[in-house]
């Protein structure tokens, strides 16, 4: 599936960590959000408010959970969770496109 | 209006010029499209292909269209036409939230 059908889409955008993060937030008709987006090579520490699958559509990403000591890298096709309440880091070497999805 | 809604959305972004420019397609029922996007500070050529209307959600630009000797500056809350088949050139010194209409 490329694209989301049926949604709402916030106009205007998300930019977190000066710009190195930049999304659009999907509303779909159940209530839940998605957000479409992208980071540039960077290493952030991201924090969760809800539990989020952050799913790669392209580049490769190495991220570390909050509490792990061991990076595991995705890349396109992947997936990965991270509890509600908690922080990863993440690290990119090139663009990576994604779509963070909240419980 | 902050959103659209009963819209498609292109999961992956498009990013033009080495990452000054990321976008989001959001397709209508009617069949037309749109891009939500960002542009870095840089100072840009765009190419047309089919006519554009530009509205910006936030941020500032100068542009001047193809033929044109005037730059002219716009805003938030601001839009400007772009012919098909035709291109502009756009500066922008802090980040530029806008929303590409496609005829």
């Amino acid at each position: 599936m490329s694209q989301f059908d049926n949604v709402s889409v916030v106009k205007k955008a998300n930019v977190y960590f000066d710009g190195k993060c930049v999304s659009h937030t999907v509303q779909f008709p159940d209530g839940t959000k998605k957000t479409v987006g992208v980071i540039f090579p960077s290493s952030l520490v991201f924090n969760t408010g809800a539990p989020e699958i952050m799913e790669i559509n392209g580049g490769v990403c190495k991220v570390r959970l909050k509490g792990e000591s061991e990076w595991k890298t995705y890349g396109a096709g992947e997936k990965f969770s991270v509890p509600g309440n908690s922080s990863f880091d993440i690290e990119t070497v090139e663009l990576l496109d994604y779509v963070c999805h909240f419980a």
